[in-house]
């Protein structure tokens, strides 16, 4: 892009004058202070000026098998700075990894994360001084094989098995049926020698539930499929070209006994399975993933509101009478609407991502000295939250990107890439609509001990509150504590109908198990009320750590226009008991009308505080200096197509057919010029 | 998919034994009469049995440049065979087009559509007998150029400028600034030779605005440029691989006097403009296509409904004890609850569509007996309807994909490619807010008009009621009358809610442009109001029409889910003014409960009647034999990384790498077997 205007555009400069606070002092709120984005930014900047793949043609132009092969690439690269760079702690490794490979899925990641982590986890301490310098040194290159074909969320019902056989002191491993073939895995296709298979132990005749194993699925010098293994991509997808997630056949593939990671389950050598002792302690893991796709889907919708709002502060379209400028989209109300709520789901859910890893680690803290009780809590919120959060990426990224008209569908804009990488969020780590049914049955033993006069952990103690005969108090001054109270009334409301109508379908015949089932949609409903309830608090508790008073009433007006929008687009669950009046609706429409035109002279400002450089966003409508339309021409004229002036195509295809179609008609022979 | 399983899976076959009704009386309500349908079927079956791509790789397999050259190879020879075939009907050719290239665009498209019915209607006879036979007989192949890099929604705001030169009767096109120049048009970066170019037409000193030009852009003989111009392929975007969407730059370019299309306009051999007599007629076109994505978008979604449900039969997941045969997941009421608004959304829009093409011919025949005054109305209800069934496309067809899980998100699925096919319906043809805020504009002048106590045409007659103090009639029978009651009092009720905020604005001193700007979130709304107002009536006009006891009970049933599950996604509409009560709230809850349970039986007949052919749905997971676990597997083998067991990434990125790291690290050298 040599050729590129310099300088910021003057639209963008005017909308970074004007603005009404410091932006750094933001992102310093949303990094946790200025050493921590001092140190991030530094991280980033070691991937951004790392020249090597500088002259990589444009992502956007390669085929998928070229996405996957410069992703090998860089993978290995990215493997070989961190380890020059001694980058060890994770935040460090999050940063440079998304910095270097920005929306894209290294065919290591796996690797480097759930295939060691459980090694580490379940492993024997024999185990771990066995497979863990393998693994750190790449000599083995392993992935993680879960999800069958046949099942995802249902993991009791795996199919593959792993049989001892006491002769030879092996497991068999065996894909029984078509169902039980691995299917999804990443880097699993084509990359990978190693795989851990989640698989149903069966020793002396009996089935002992899932295990995991280590297996061998390709010869470590030949690259060879191990025998009985049949290993391959699985096609291409909506996004992850540059992931090979991969089918797995395994007939009669023997490993060591050894091989089955046995920190907790145990089988001996003459094929005697032991338990393990406490299962409680294998959530961590879970917990920690969904909290960190939580804050991740928060800073997706960030990326996404930072590409919409700059490109809207420089289109303009469309005057009211002729020879008037035209207007900035951002400065039509239809286009605020779409924006403005965009933008404090991102900040709500970023501030709910940063809340919830901190419980995590103080839950940690208490788990190490034996304190068990506050891990039910963290259970049900990380699992709903994970769900909202990605159900709000994919609805907020979506908005964002049909507010940018036609060029929002152009790969040039960053949206599709953006997309495609986050949406599967919805389904992996806990498909959102079983998660939420797991918050909702915490939720609904949390009311049977509220009922019986038991101490509930500080998150869901609104549920010992009486739910009848309440109204809303929230009026003109929109104070936070009548809009918590509101959030919480509108969770236990929700929870209350779902436990009488149980308890009245189990009166009427139905088994609790059916009744259950038949209430199942509220009750997912009435989860995501409890984690919405939690997202306000978390967000309220963030702003009110003094961040000095000129950022401090631009939150205070972010935050009310995340709770009212959240209101009025569950605006059933608020009055369906006569809590929330007529006139509260109509306050409530007005205020947030409001809130568009008080946050608009500080949407610009409040996207450069998410501190996403420009390599990252890898938008041509969302760049920092604003030049869009440059942005789009450079971009275009990249195109493969464009390669050659005249493509084979014609030759091949349009010349034989124009001259075909020429002589079958009647007309006269066409002049080179008309 | 040679080695593909036979016969129906049982779980299918036992959902197509117990339904109620016959699919095939759903069938032909949907297109017409069984006429209707037997034709629809022989057009889809000459483009399916038509083997000559059938040797073609998976589409899913082929690079952005290999889509596109498959795309013009099978342009070329579905022009062939549809001149071979006299297919000269439009719904004949949009059958066999749609069967031929399934979710895809041909390059050939616009020349077809957009370049030859402009000509067509404003041309001259003249210009008319001199390019239709030309275009018919693809000596040139066009394209229509309006969209700018710079303008989109706001035509006036077109910058191409057509200058007459009086010396050489020419006029001289010109692209003055970066974003004057033409990016988007289908087709115009590789593919054809001639364009119509919307430019502003100065001559004699004066603009007068925007006239259509036909240009030459590359040479009929070379496919080479045209001196002065400047034209490629625009890159990548979300979608439509096969379109080679285009920019074009243009710098002198002169073209004779006659390119001009005269049939209105009229630019004399001296150089006089003259004005056209009446500009409404304009409108038609817009009308017919607006009307058409309606349809379209219905369909769009059945497709989607169709995978899902049926993917929903056979995909089972999860018991409650162990022993058990897992649920198939249809049968789970969140899964039902995701799937079946979408399914009764879907029958919605087609009806919709089937509707606002009747009115459409029903007033073109009208307005050719000089009667212009239903155009008002049919403008402003096509243009809102094409933007409510592309916003419910794009949540349904997601919603959909998701409910599908981690398949859903495989190429293998068929959502992707319909996704990106279908979401562009958002912006094309009109961008939906603009849209809407037309449709409103329409509204509140009707309003305005019933307030004087004018005659209104019949789909806004109940603007003229009074709105104040009513109350819903909705009781435990839900009959249809009171239905369409609550939705007209909405829309009334929301069109006067902006008609007293732009009167209370203007009375506190805002401009009426500026009070309206500050009502148009709103007035959006109220325009949606509207058409939800008429798809509900449309729907029951449809099923009024005696379709038989046991289709008019599924047809019912669906009916109502689609209004319950409207009427409670915007609840906040119809009890701000009190008009609906709690226990309607509670009444509206349980019933749509019931009802996911009432259609359930039902669900996989009704996606059949739907008739979409295995070869249109291209899906793994929506197959009508319901074989999808042996479909995906046959999809992942079409891989094309799995050509080769062992890649060149391996032997020329892993390999090296692991060697190095082996001599890197201190370990011991690894045996080929652990």
């Amino acid at each position: 892009m040599a050729s590129m205007k310099t300088g910021v555009h003057p639209d963008l400069q005017i909308e970074r004058e004007n603005g009404t606070f410091d932006p750094i002092q933001l992102t310093n709120l949303l990094h946790g202070g200025p050493e921590k984005t001092r140190r991030k930014r530094y991280i980033q900047s070691l991937a951004i000026n790392d020249k090597t793949f500088k002259n990589s043609p444009n992502w956007a132009t390669l085929s998928r098998e070229e996405r996957y092969e410069l992703a090998v690439k860089k993978a290995i690269h990215q493997a070989r700075r961190v380890k020059e760079l001694g980058l060890t702690d994770p935040l460090d490794r999050y940063f440079y990894n998304q910095a270097f490979m920005p929306n894209e899925n290294s065919p290591f990641g796996l690797h480097n994360s759930m295939f060691t982590d459980v090694i580490t986890n379940q492993g024997t301490e024999e185990q771990k001084s066995k497979w863990l310098p393998l693994i750190q040194s790449y000599q083995i290159l392993g992935t993680y094989a879960q999800t069958e074909l046949g099942h995802g969320t249902f993991i009791r019902g795996l199919e593959t098995t792993a049989t001892f056989d006491g002769k030879t002191d092996e497991f068999i491993i065996n894909t029984p049926t078509l169902t039980a073939m691995k299917y999804w895995p990443g880097a699993l296709g084509k990359t990978c020698n190693y795989c851990l298979v989640l698989a149903q132990l069966y020793t002396q005749g009996h089935c002992h539930g899932l295990q995991s194993f280590i297996v061998n699925i390709r010869d470590v010098n030949t690259h060879q499929p191990m025998p009985g293994v049949e290993v391959g991509d699985i096609g291409t997808k909506f996004g992850y070209d540059s992931m090979d997630n991969g089918y797995l056949r395994m007939n009669n593939v023997r490993i060591p006994r050894e091989n089955m990671l046995m920190k907790y389950s145990k089988v001996s050598r003459s094929g005697v399975f032991a338990k393990p002792a406490n299962s409680k302690l294998l959530y961590g893991g879970m917990v920690s993933i969904r909290s960190f796709i939580t804050g991740d889907c928060g800073r997706s919708i960030s990326m996404a509101c930072t590409i919409a709002i700059r490109y809207s502060a420089v289109r303009r379209q469309t005057t009211d009478s002729s020879g008037e400028t035209e207007r900035k989209i951002l400065d039509y109300q239809t286009q605020q609407y779409k924006l403005f709520p965009a933008l404090a789901t991102s900040l709500a859910y970023i501030f709910a991502g940063m809340n919830i890893s901190r419980i995590f680690m103080d839950v940690t803290s208490k788990i190490r000295q034996g304190a068990l009780d506050e891990l039910p809590q963290l259970h049900a919120l990380s699992a709903g939250l994970k769900a909202c959060s990605s159900y709000k990426f994919n609805e907020m990224a979506e908005r964002c990107r049909m507010a940018c008209g036609g060029h929002g569908f152009s790969q040039a804009s960053g949206f599709p890439k953006l997309y495609v990488n986050i949406t599967p969020a919805a389904t992996y780590e806990g498909e959102n609509t079983v998660l939420l049914l797991q918050t909702a049955r915490y939720l609904t033993k949390c009311l049977v001990s509220a009922k019986q006069g038991e101490e509930l952990p500080n998150l869901v103690a609104y549920l010992k509150q009486p739910v009848d005969g309440r109204t809303c108090s929230i009026n003109s001054q929109f104070d936070s504590n009548s809009i918590v109270s509101a959030f919480e009334h509108r969770a236990l409301r929700l929870i209350e109908d779902c436990a009488h109508r149980i308890q009245y379908l189990v009166k009427n015949g139905k088994s609790q198990s059916e009744a259950w089932h038949l209430t199942s949609v509220q009750l997912t409903k009435a989860a995501q009320a409890h984690c919405e309830c939690c997202v306000v608090k978390f967000y309220l508790e963030q702003i009110s750590r003094d961040p000095g008073p000129k950022l401090q009433q631009v939150l205070q007006a972010l935050f009310q226009l995340y709770c009212i929008y959240t209101i009025l687009e569950n605006i059933g669950d608020f009055v369906k008991d006569g809590y929330l009046n007529s006139q509260q609706i109509e306050l409530l429409n007005t205020k947030l009308l409001d809130l568009l035109a008080e946050i608009r002279p500080n949407a610009v400002n409040i996207v450069d505080s998410f501190d996403i450089p420009d390599e990252i966003l890898a938008s041509c409508l969302g760049r920092y200096d604003g030049q869009v339309y440059q942005a789009l021409y450079e971009y275009a004229k990249e195109s493969k197509l464009n390669q050659i002036e005249v493509t084979d195509v014609y030759y091949k295809h349009l010349k034989p057919f124009f001259e075909e179609q020429k002589k079958l008609a009647d007309v006269p022979i066409l002049p080179s010029r008309l």
